[in-house]
């Protein structure tokens, strides 16, 4: 029997294949939890083919979309990604106004991110954020400091995110550190390679064998430093030539440049036809834990090396400046876009094996602790720096 | 002779009659500025009739903008607030592609100013914002915080604004505090009341006569209340009636909820016909600052009463949470949404009279400051949170 | 019993006050039908309060959308109506993928109607339109034309519109002369003037008696005349106030223009404050009705005078190019933007008294018919222009 | 010496690879002519790299554009079409209102086609159009007749176009039968074929041999059989690769359903690596033409078949519905999708050869004549259909 819920709806939007593993367990909890109602609405990258069609993916995991918003205006510049914001604060409020959900959901720092917080506080919705307070480069940095800004509950991964979040004002009452979601992921998971994992019909290049090492490169366009990754591809490149090691190479993401580091990618491939190099378009979530919890290198410079790494003991090296200032374990070697250095890294990690798993980004059960709070946390809409009481407000 | 300008290319979007007033005398100064080329987009409710044709004024007072987008989406309601930053964000990425300005001045804690922040921070142009580190009510509050942490260059307009931003996490060598740009046109001004100011034929209602006293009263919506909106200013009404002193009555701006107050406010109007209540859409910004320093009282929720309010020693009467937490002046009596507290504070500043001037806003020398600025600051698209060394910078 | 209907998904989009009216009896029809499941999306100006707020009127009826779209962008101008009809596809397009209709029914002329017509069509959903094959003036009249040349099944009101919608090269199958479902509204009502349709708390003016003969002025701006609105209401405003007969006038709707005949109505009223004239902003749908047939005449260029008139047999003049070259009958005279001309031809009006009633524009059935032939009629989604057999066809 | 030109502004809206070629020749006669001022913006595919940054292509040609504008929603479903329109629409209203043309050229029928109509109608602007009253499949079929209902000036290019226009009900004197632009390219070129077209750094695959015979490919998806394009160019490639030819091929373009063809390449590309087809992104306006001259059969669904096909006599054959009804010489055989009927079309046009070149699509001055045209044709805003004299304009 189905019955309506009576709880709190919970829209969670959903943008991106890194959205969906960065979520996926609040997406498990909030849908299981009795005094909850999940409200999907679905969109940007994670509807088109090229980046791996998430919303496909997700339905298979039993996800059925209120709502699919298609909002990325295609260029992949720093002008198209702008634009795509404003198409997703657009589509997303009239989606909202028709939901009306108790409580927004969005997720870390994207462009999407930052147009859900955008259209859901100016409709006076409760907006809650995970990964808040948090340090990175590229403009990721602005963005989920803004979204911080504009958020009503938040759910910090680290316990400096939550110091962070204080120092920069907002009230203690609505911060809530669980840990990141993704490890939840992780920590439930059969770890092993599946059978076939690499033998699939996908990606293109020579297939990797699973019983030797190999290495899993995803290197995504710094949007503070457009127009320079072309250049920043082919260092990386030459490195893992060097190395000769067989190399699971994902494509980038939809930001800003992507055009650059995926032409440096293809000129590469037509040209040089490396015999051990498999380029990937997308793994599901599941799968890309598996995947790196058993390479023996993450090279590139995606979260997910400092991130899933440190719960993984995995061994990175974490190249320029896209995750600069990012908390950390010590399975990250960081290195400017030099071919040598990254070499170098590359081959101290591989001398070097597995790290100690490190709990810093959470402990797997945040996916849980945020339904729970959501369920009945108090929210004001009203928000206010929480630098000192309001000058006034006593006069009253 | 015209001779195209050699410097810095600084864009200043206008989207409203109170943007206007705000960087009016930047516009002046940058225009004037050897070292700077002025581009000017004009946008949003600054093209409307009923906001007062800012745009038209604008030409008058000797700026041509570059382009105009119209970009409110009708309906005065927390969604169409929403969709109106969207459209902001599509058209001005397009607008700021094409005027490729070095620079992107963007005003305040409005709707528009958020969308100005956006496109440009994506697109890697360097925004520069003035009021940040304030504090208020209603969903400014929020969204001023949020284009902080999107901008680059800061100009804060009190030292406590200041201190705010250090404390959010900005960089300290991005913050100059110059005061509000506001006050520059008032202390410019001959405050004497223009004849005719209120005999031309504009607005609706008796004649206000200059040579007695008058209240100057303006109301907005609380966007965070929305759905108050009327009663709230049923309350302001049965004050002003029981005061029984003419009074100057504007309309409200284009936020959520102010067709509930506009609603109250006709509805009033046509029942009553007050004898001594005239009401207008929209005063010029030189008139505007006349108006309130003649007028005896100044009564609502407009930030002017606290801030020009402030600088011109004018006794204000602020109602409600809009302006909650905003640092002011001795001149203002802060009183809930109740009749006869209304009326009481503004008797009790009717009898005390005129305030000492306070330049805690700004001494009048905001713009040509921030003009000389814009000249040479030093900017950095990569802002990262100020906290701290970023961890991991130190490994390169 | 609520069950899911298994037949056609049938979508309707209600975008002002005119659709609604000229839509309702196929909402009731489609909704009532076994073999249909309807649809409904509500937007544009139907959602304003300004414009009588007929979202509200629509559920008060019975018909809860499923969903609602804001796409005005405010502004009254040629460029902003082009702008709305950009947010509507964005936006409908988003609404039909999730609906998923079967067959999309779109209304008429206006700009959401092209709206509608385009998201559909492209994205391979039949399309059926009403009032195809009209001639009108004003850009009503471009698109229009241009409406049927993406609409797979046609409902045209006249037989003379049905001609000219096989002239255009229209395939005759999908062709069905139903009449307009705008005169189904007024065959089944009863049409006295209900008590206290003019006593009701609504509208500015002196109270209009209905036991008096009252005449019923609605003038719209003609959009392609943009900039002539102001001179060419007061042409009408100087008729009605030489002939002192007391006057029910509507407020114009959202085209470009709408500002210059509100204004010159404003200025109007605010001076002259006429004693026998009642502003109203909207009537619902059967008041509507009733209104008309029982004025002695329809004063203006609604095309109301020219369809329902015709029905009704009620006295009309219709003013200037709006209606030019629309098919009407006995009841109508033409006159163009001159004060004198007008009056003469509302005397005219007034002395001859009501006409015999007309089913040129349909008897009544049309909702019905619409309904009946939706659900198995036969659509190809290709379209190709029937003048003759496509050469290179008889190839294969 | 710049100096302003006093004449009309022409605007002329430039959107895809195709645009360009079939309006080159205009662009360069308007901004020769004393008497015109070309204003030109660029948009939509034509900024994409991926479709091969036509826009960078202009500029090396000497056309600067006033303006940029993104505008396609990424994903090439029938979903994006739509939204890519509204987009289209949305902004090119605003680049009107800041250029302020008298006139407004769009070319054919493609979704950019009708957001440059609609806006620019709207706008009060009249629009000139080319390919008005061709005949063809797909949604531009559709598309085209809807923008000829909005156009007030018809530059046809055959004279059977001509004739349909005026059944339509176009009035007769705004159509002007100048042939097509795309012809005048042809006309003034050297048709050889450029040393090291072929040996160039660019596309993918073995390089194709200039003294041997070869073919060129390029089929499109069909918007309105949406889904079938996988198995439809499938079809394709077991045919060429039957034959054996060496061959040139193209991607095919952004409409809906373009994945799935590019798809269907891809998989075929990866899979067999055919050792004697090379796959290019796009040539050059003149590049094209001397392509298509020189080779031996063209095949495909590409309108070039059937227009500068017949200008040129290439033997070509064409396939599907995509074309279908449109006018051709005796140089097209057409075929289902069906690989042997594909095969043995070819072969039949191999042995056949070089046709009669034929003007019925135009004799090579389509160019100058638009642009003397635009120079003082006689505009009317406001359209009627031409079938009969509008009833009741005689009554005033």
């Amino acid at each position: 029997m189905t019955s309506v819920k009576t709880g709190r709806r919970i829209c969670i939007v959903v943008n991106s294949r890194a959205n969906y593993g960065r979520i996926k367990s609040v997406l498990h909890a909030v849908n299981d939890h009795d005094a909850l109602e999940l409200q999907l609405v679905v969109g940007a990258s994670a509807l088109l083919t090229r980046f791996g069609d998430v919303a496909t993916i997700m339905q298979r995991d039993g996800f059925q979309p209120n709502a699919t918003v298609y909002s990325i205006v295609e260029g992949e510049t720093p002008t198209t990604m702008a634009k795509s914001v404003g198409i997703g604060i657009l589509e997303l409020a009239t989606q909202f106004e028709n939901l009306r959900p108790d409580i927004v959901l969005t997720v870390a720092d994207r462009f999407e991110t930052i147009a859900t917080a955008i259209a859901a506080s100016y409709m006076n919705i409760p907006v809650a954020h995970t990964q808040g307070g948090e340090v990175t480069g590229s403009i990721d940095e602005s963005v989920r400091h803004a979204v911080t800004k504009l958020s009503h509950i938040h759910f910090p991964a680290t316990s400096r995110a939550k110091e962070n979040l204080i120092r920069m004002g907002e009230d203690p009452r609505s911060i809530f550190l669980t840990g990141c979601p993704a490890m939840d992921v992780i920590a439930d998971l059969d770890l092993g390679l599946p059978a076939g994992l690499f033998s699939r019909d996908r990606g293109v290049g020579p297939e990797i064998d699973p019983a030797k090492p190999y290495l899993v490169v995803l290197q995504h366009p710094v949007t503070t430093e457009y127009g320079r990754g072309f250049d920043q591809i082919n260092e990386t490149i030459q490195a893992i030539m060097a190395l000769g090691v067989q190399a699971v190479w994902l494509w980038p993401n939809v930001d800003a440049g992507s055009d650059d580091v995926s032409k440096g990618l293809r000129v590469f491939r037509e040209k040089v036809r490396p015999g051990f190099i498999h380029f990937y378009r997308n793994f599901e979530v599941d799968d890309y834990a598996r995947l790196i919890a058993n390479c023996r290198c993450l090279v590139g410079n995606s979260s997910s090396a400092l991130r899933e790494g440190a719960f993984l003991g995995v061994p990175a090296v974490n190249i320029g400046s896209r995750q600069q200032g990012r908390e950390h374990g010590e399975n990250v070697i960081h290195v400017p876009h030099d071919a040598k250095r990254i070499e170098d890294a590359i081959r101290t990690q591989l001398d070097r094996g597995r790290f100690e798993p490190s709990h810093m980004f959470g402990d797997g059960t945040a996916g849980k602790r945020i339904a729970d709070i959501l369920v009945d946390v108090d929210v004001s809409i009203q928000k206010s720096l929480a630098y000192r009481d309001p000058p006034g407000a006593s006069d009253w």
